[in-house]
C-alpha cells in the first residue's frame, strides 16, 4: 500500500528547501533590522477566536476552515491566518502592559480548505508582521516600507505598493450609503456575488474582477474620510516619500472587516496574469478590543509564501540558496576506512561541511558523489597514505593536488 | 469575551523565543556539517498512514492522535511524530533513485493529546534525522554521533548515550520466547500495563518503571542476536570510539515496534529526576517496505525540543540567545521627526538593527526605550544639529559622545 500527501499540501524537499530557507534567512533578516521580534501561536486554537477576528459572514470562517474537536469535545480550528491568534497572545499575555510598540511578526503554516491551484494551496505559509499601541502615521509607513523592501531585496521585479485609506467606522458610514446610492440602480446587471454581498459589504463589490468596468463613476472612499483619517493618509504617504517605497493610491482597494481602518494596501509585484499580489494588510484599531482586550490600535500584513516562491520561479530570479559542501573524504580500503570515519567527524566538529561513502563504493563512483555535492575539496586516503601519515588533498574546481599530513587536515582547508 | 491558546499549547513570545531560534541555528548548522537536508512533509496526513507507519496497537494511534474528518471527508491525522511522514515523502518522491544515501533532516510542530505536563504539551516540537538506503554501521554511528554532538554543543551537562540491539525479526523472536518463559512465571506480580502488554509485546514490559526491580535475571536480548547482527552492533560500537562519543549499552532499551531492527539509542542529560531522555531513535530497516515502498534500510533519531528547553533552564545553560538593537534614534522636535524616519530606514537598508519611538515621548522617556532595548548606540537629533546637517552619537556603553555629519551616520557607526 503506498501512500500520498494529502491533496493541497506539499512536500518541500532538498533542492526545493533551499530556496524556502533562503526567503525565511531574508525575513529573519529584515525583521531584526526593522526590530521587529518573533512569536510563535499555536497551529490550532478556539474556533470561536476565527469567528470573532475575522468574520463570521467571510468565506474564511463559512467555507475554508478546518474545524474539529478534540477528545475532551472542544472545537479547535488550524488557523487560517497569522493575525487572530497574534492578537489574542498579545492580549492573553498582556503584552499592552509593556512600555514600547509591541512589533512582532510570525512565519508558518496555515489552512484553508479551497481548490488547490499554483500558489494556492490548502496548508500554506506566511509571513506576517503586527505592531500594536501606536497610532502614529510611521508605523503605518514603516510597516508597509518593510514589505516592500522584503519583495525587494529577494530581486523581484516590479514590486509596487498600492495604498488607501478606509477611514474610521464613521466615515465608511458615510461612504457606504454614497456606495449604495451608486450600486442600487445597476444591481440587476451585476454577478451573483455582487448582488448577494452588495447590502452586507458594498465595500468589497468594487473589489470584484468580472463587474469591474461598471465601477468607473463609483464615487471614492477618499471624499468620505473626516478631518482625522485625512491627515493620517496624507502623513503615511509623507513618510513614505521620504523612504522613497513607490506606491500608488488605489481608492478602491479595501479591507472588508468593520474593525479595519484607516491604512490599507497591497504589495503588488510582475506577476503571471492576474496573479500578481504577494500580500496585504492595514490597521485594525477595533480588532484587539474586538478579542476582548483594551483597546490598543494595531496594524500589520501577510505575505503569501507559496506566493513569492511562485513568482520568483517566473521570474527566474536567481537564489543564493545551495551550500556546497566542503570536503568528500573517499577512502581506499579497510583501514583507511575507519580512519576516514574518524577524519570526518573531526572536520565536522572543526566547521566544515563534510561527507563520506556509506555504500562501499569504489573510487570512481565515490569522486561521482563528491561531484554531486559539488565539494570544494576531496581528501583522498589509502593504505599507503595512512601508513605514512598522510593524505592526497584535491582542489576540486582546479583539480590541483597536494599531499598533508594527517594530523593537519583541518588547517590544510581552513 | 477573552480568549485562551487551547491546553497543551504554547505561545512562544519574545524573551523566550530567542532560545528557540538558537537552538534551531544550532540544529541547522550541525545538519549543514553532517549533510543533512531539510525536509519539510505536511502538518497533517491520511490517518492511515500513521497507524500503518507506527503500529495500530501504540498508544500514540489507540489514544492520543487529532484525527478528523476535513470538508471532502477524509480521515486527516495531525501528525504525532515525524518518521512517517517523511518515509512517505521519501516513497512517493522515489528519493530512493538517488544515487546516494538519503540523508535528511526535519524540525516542527507534532500533536498528540496527553495529558500537559513540564516538558510535555500538546503541540510539542521535534527535530529529527533520517537517513535511507544504507546498512553500513558507520551510518549508525553518525546518526548517534549527530545527536550526541548536537546536545554537547548546546552546553547541556552529563551528556551521554545509551545503546543497544535489537537484532532482526529473526533473532528477536527467539529472544521473545526466552523472554516469555522468564516472565510468564511472574505475571500476576506484575503491574496491570505489564500484564496487558506481555504477550503482545513482552520487550516493552522490560521498559516498564514500576516492576524494574523484578527484572534483573531477565535474559538480555544481546544473548539472542545472530552472526550478523553481533557484528553489526560490534562494528557501531568500534565507530563511536573512534569519534569519542561516550556510550553504555542498556539491553533492555527496546523499540516497540516489529520493522525496527538492530540499532536502538537514547540520548540523555543531567536532568530533573526522571526527566533526563532527550530523544533516540533506532534503525528500521522494515518500515519503508511497510509503508509501500522498495526494500529500503533506514536509521534516525528525534529529540523532543520542549524537553531541551526545560533542561537548557534546569541547568541554567547560559545561550548567546539576545541580539540587541545597534541604533536607537532619538528626534527632539518636527523636523527632526521626519529626518530621523528617514536616517532609520537609510541604516534599516544598511543592516543595522535600528528603531525609534512612535509614541511622541519626550528624551527622557526615548532614552530609557534605547536602555530596554540595549542599543550600541543613540544617535540624537534635535532643530540645532538638524540645521547644522548634523547629529550625535552616543556609545551606550561608555557614555562617550560626538557628533557626526547626518550623511555620515551610517560610515560612523560601521
Amino acid at each position: 500500500m503506498a501512500f500520498q500527501k494529502p491533496t493541497g499540501t506539499q512536500d518541500l524537499l532538498p533542492g526545493v528547501v533551499e530556496k524556502w530557507q533562503f526567503v525565511e534567512d531574508k525575513i529573519r533578516d529584515l525583521c531584526r533590522r526593522f526590530n521587529y521580534r518573533e512569536v510563535r501561536t499555536p497551529i490550532f486554537e478556539q474556533t470561536d477566536l476565527f469567528v470573532r477576528g475575522i468574520g463570521d459572514t467571510t468565506d474564511v470562517v463559512e467555507k475554508e476552515m478546518y474545524t474539529f474537536k478534540d477528545k475532551g469535545d472542544r472545537s479547535l480550528t488550524l488557523r487560517p491566518e497569522g493575525t487572530a491568534g497574534v492578537v489574542r497572545a498579545y492580549v492573553e499575555n498582556k503584552l499592552y502592559g509593556e512600555p514600547d510598540v509591541t512589533k512582532v511578526y510570525y512565519m508558518g503554516p496555515m489552512f484553508r480548505y479551497e481548490r488547490p491551484q499554483a500558489g494556492r494551496q490548502r496548508q500554506f505559509h506566511q509571513f506576517g508582521v503586527e505592531a500594536f499601541g501606536a497610532t502614529h502615521p510611521a508605523i503605518d509607513a514603516e510597516v508597509i516600507a518593510m514589505g516592500y523592501q522584503f519583495c525587494r531585496e529577494l530581486g523581484l521585479k516590479g514590486v509596487g505598493v498600492e495604498i488607501n485609506s478606509v477611514g474610521n467606522p464613521e466615515s465608511r458610514a458615510a461612504y457606504r450609503e454614497k456606495l449604495l446610492g451608486f450600486l442600487r440602480p445597476m444591481k440587476d446587471t451585476l454577478c451573483k456575488d455582487c448582488q448577494s454581498r452588495m447590502e452586507r459589504n458594498p465595500l468589497r463589490v468594487l473589489d470584484c474582477k468580472v463587474d469591474q468596468d461598471k465601477f468607473t463613476g463609483a464615487p471614492s472612499i477618499l471624499d468620505s474620510l473626516d478631518e482625522e483619517c485625512r491627515v493620517h493618509f496624507a502623513s503615511v504617504q509623507e513618510y513614505l516619500d521620504l523612504m522613497d517605497v513607490e506606491y500608488t493610491i488605489n481608492s478602491r482597494l479595501v479591507r472588508g472587516l468593520d474593525y479595519y481602518t484607516q491604512t490599507a494596501f497591497e504589495f503588488k509585484a510582475q506577476g503571471i496574469g492576474a496573479i500578481d499580489t504577494v500580500g496585504g494588510g492595514g490597521r485594525y484599531n477595533g480588532l484587539v478590543g474586538e478579542i476582548g482586550g483594551p483597546d490598543q490600535p494595531g496594524i500589520g500584513f501577510g505575505i503569501g509564501l507559496e506566493r513569492i516562491q511562485l513568482i520568483l520561479e517566473h521570474q527566474q530570479v536567481e537564489l543564493d540558496a545551495v551550500k556546497p559542501l566542503d570536503v568528500y573524504l573517499v577512502a581506499l580500503g579497510e583501514s583507511a576506512e575507519k580512519e576516514v570515519a574518524k577524519q570526518l567527524f573531526k572536520l565536522r566538529l572543526a566547521g566544515f561541511a563534510a561527507e563520506r561513502d556509506y555504500l562501499d563504493r569504489k573510487m570512481k563512483a565515490q569522486m561521482k558523489s563528491a561531484d554531486r555535492f559539488k565539494a570544494r575539496y576531496t581528501a583522498i586516503l589509502g593504505e599507503d597514505e595512512l601508513e605514512r601519515g598522510e593524505i592526497a588533498l584535491k582542489v576540486m574546481e582546479t583539480g590541483e593536488q597536494r599531499t598533508v599530513k594527517l594530523d593537519e587536515l583541518v588547517q590544510a582547508i581552513l
